[in-house]
């Protein structure tokens, strides 16, 4: 049988083509890259994962960008641990992609242009009030009052990728900064 | 708007639908419960997460089954540290699902009978030779001879689970095994 993923057989070409979904999902919020999962890890050591929305890709700089709300438990954790795994299985392509990153916290005055340019009705996702995770009476008991002050933005420097393709053969490969981004095949 | 989903607006529905759901991705290679992503933590305390197959819940025992192949990196880490979160993002039901799990890794005799029960096709996931991830000077420079003693079984032991309910109302609860899955109303 033929590959009908013939990207994923050429590491220069399976790094492009991680990077074009990536881009997909900032425009696309039907990509499946519009909507990856962050782990990261508690101040005691436990895993955490959520569902994050990815709001900017750049292939050059090897960076991503999520909004937060500064009160969330992942900023708390990512106060004590700044690494994260950022994850991605796309069904279409068949293609689990995991990116390590560093991540940098920017708040305030540094993200006060993106906040300008947040439509009105997504503010409230940054809120002041009771923190996300905290214990309410009824489920609608709370209330989402948009406050400047707990909008964050999470810059994901990422280090590494690792690539996985199930096709009619298995292709596993992975990437570094530190190489700049090279490329080396892997046992799937 | 009334809300779609009304299981989401009761803690006993919540907690019901939330395991069916699981319970679906046993059976339903399509539900996307049939693919949740595990995070872990590995030895130098760095985050990872990857898809696995969901093979078996039980709501009784608050329990969940994956399968793994022994040489693979997550049963290294796995073996450094039992504490594991299992996510789902299910895009048709709004509904995040994490669970926070206590894993046991069982192997050898403790399996040969779910081994025996294995389509042969399946089997080579399991497989004596170069570890997954290993490095390799070609793509398909690798062979998959499936290999018994590779085969483990990861049990999940859920000690918490957070729902979050993505309707035209957000509704987030937390439940425990400690509170016998009574259930807690949290901000989303």
């Amino acid at each position: 049988m033929s590959n009908p993923h013939p990207w994923a057989a050429d590491l220069g070409l399976l790094h492009d083509h991680i990077w074009s979904r990536l881009i997909r999902g900032v425009h696309d919020r039907h990509a499946p890259t519009r909507h990856p999962t962050l782990a990261t890890v508690s101040a005691n050591g436990m895993p955490q994962a959520r569902t994050v929305v990815l709001r900017d890709a750049d292939k050059q700089a090897a960076t991503l960008t999520l909004y937060t709300d500064l009160h969330s438990a992942k900023v708390t954790e990512l106060r004590a641990n700044l690494l994260a795994e950022l994850h991605v299985w796309d069904p279409s392509a068949h293609l689990q992609i995991r990116l390590a990153a560093e991540v940098t916290i920017l708040e305030g005055a540094e993200v006060a242009e993106r906040w300008q340019r947040l439509p009105e009705h997504s503010r409230s996702a940054y809120s002041s009030g009771l923190a996300p995770g905290k214990p309410i009476a009824d489920s609608l008991a709370y209330a989402k009052t948009p406050d400047q002050t707990a909008f964050g933005v999470l810059r994901l420097d990422i280090q590494t990728i690792d690539a996985l393709h199930l096709g009619p053969d298995h292709r596993r490969a992975g990437f570094s900064r530190a190489d700049h981004w090279e490329g080396q095949w892997r046992v799937p």
